[in-house]
């Protein structure tokens, strides 16, 4: 139940070993999706010596597709209904260019599985942990495409916490409700809503505000690196201005803590969801770091359900979407 | 007066190959600094075909450091004072780690040349194409390190554009005073404004929102890609809702084109600074893409100013910044 497929996404790197070298690694998705891309692409970026590592939103590659996509290139595609235009132009883009496509979707037989070398259909509805597959999957297969390319010294540990991580994010979740139902209730009239996070959980903070918020709350926001509040964001605080800090475990702590200390010196309206509170460091040890973006999406899930309650407006409320052609 | 010294550029480059290879390219800096470094990595990230190419805020270099650091690697950092205390400790980590580092910054003798290997000064007052040096440098490291490496088959019209750009840009900027005031009286009252682009400008939009609009002018805002603009941010839209479009001339066009389709149709409060409008393509040609983030800066800088005047409220005005240690 709460384990993704490790064997598949060994066998599906194997089998693009068999026939391809690797040189070349695109993330390319659209929202939400390319933000659960962005761990993938942080821990591969990160810790590989040879690779090449790139993300885009699927109309940039589209339309500035780089000039080295080729038959060296594995492009991870991913999208949640499989039917997202762009993303399902990218797979015709990368295979055009001669690339391997590695579609990641929650639907079986969609558009985006059509034209993909392989496709791996992750759970959603199921639960918190559910909600995480799509992400977990881009960083099984990154930490694959590392191993059996070039190694990696930390792989075990890597194994590991994949082992743990989805029970203890269920398990954060579920613990989640009480401090959710605070949050919503402070934040349920605010005009705007800024939300902070660095490292691997850089883009949750980033899709927290363009998609929980802006999408499906209609609250006015925008999200930036807790690193990059310092210079220029920051001028925006006063007491009781809401923020959101999505706060890490690992590498970029001490760059959260003093974007904290700031919000707190000056009265600010703060919610921290901190991946520490909840075990993270007990299961990931010493690659704690790659993992806060599924703790902080598990958790804030729960944030933004309490929020679309207060304010009696569904998370699924549209203004556009589903509704009409654009 | 209007030309960045391409001579200087092409010593510093070669000075790094007489010593050593180059296998990977990291653009470290923080805020304004960091989105003017943009343009440079875009560009390398997208037509090379050998380098790996990274960019980060200096904060999460410093404390998430990439495992492959090391003297194949050039680090290129920039400040406009050279005394950001995280983009100086970037240099220092970067040393430690064997690598190169070429520092850009207007401040000759600043901190940040001091461990720097190499230090190109850049203008900033004369006038608004001096504004664009520290970009328009960087952007001519990445392409000497190309063209030094691997080779690139468009680099004479790179070189081309390049002496051209600065004298386009400020005489747009100088014609651009009367549409700047009619922006900075619809705008004036605005609650929030919201900026996007695409491509190279993608981090124009940022800085515009974090630095002009947040820091400068303590006006609520949010920046997002102009494709990532359908898969979220566009349900915030209606009638009358602020956004600015920094529309490029070159191969995103058609991603920015879509996303004013769609504020037109729903009468959101829009308003477009287009780099078609003052004749980009006329001087750069098939490389234009990689120009717009010049035109874009130069030409909304004279919009920021007059914003700042209806407004009553100096670009220079700061709550914390200069004020108080942080």
């Amino acid at each position: 139940m709460y384990h993704i497929d490790m064997q598949k996404v060994k066998d599906i790197v194997s089998g693009i070993l068999s026939g391809h070298t690797i040189e070349n690694v695109a993330f390319v998705g659209c929202g939400a999706s390319k933000s659960e891309l962005y761990p993938g692409k942080y821990f591969l970026a990160n810790a590989s010596r040879k690779l090449r590592v790139a993300h885009y939103t699927a109309s940039e590659f589209n339309t500035d597709t780089p000039d080295w996509l080729g038959e060296t290139t594995v492009v991870i595609t991913a999208s949640l209904s499989g039917s997202t235009p762009e993303t399902v132009q990218a797979n015709s883009v990368a295979k055009a260019a001669g690339a391997t496509v590695v579609a990641v979707t929650h639907i079986d037989g969609s558009e985006l599985t059509k034209e993909a070398d392989y496709s791996v259909i992750h759970g959603f509805e199921a639960n918190y942990a559910a909600k995480l597959e799509k992400m977990g999957y881009v960083m099984a297969l990154a930490l694959e495409i590392l191993q059996q390319t070039e190694g990696y010294d930390r792989y075990e540990s890597m194994l590991a916490a994949f082992d743990k991580i989805f029970e203890l994010a269920e398990k954060s979740a579920q613990s989640a409700r009480k401090d959710a139902r605070k949050f919503a209730a402070r934040y349920a009239d605010a005009p705007v809503i800024y939300v902070m996070s660095s490292g691997a959980s850089t883009e949750v903070a980033y899709s927290t505000s363009i998609c929980l918020l802006l999408e499906m709350q209609w609250i006015n926001s925008g999200s930036f690196h807790s690193g990059e509040f310092f210079h220029g964001p920051f001028e925006i605080v006063e007491k009781d201005v809401p923020f959101i800090l999505l706060m890490n475990e690992g590498k970029t702590r001490s760059v959260d803590a003093r974007a904290l200390t700031f919000l707190q010196r000056f009265d600010a309206l703060t919610t921290v969801v901190d991946a520490k509170d909840y075990g993270l460091s007990g299961i990931a040890g010493d690659v704690a770091t790659y993992f806060n973006p599924l703790m902080h999406t598990a958790v804030f899930r729960v944030y933004a359900e309490e929020l679309s309650y207060i304010r009696q407006h569904p998370l699924t409320k549209r203004r556009y979407m589903w509704k009409l052609e654009y």
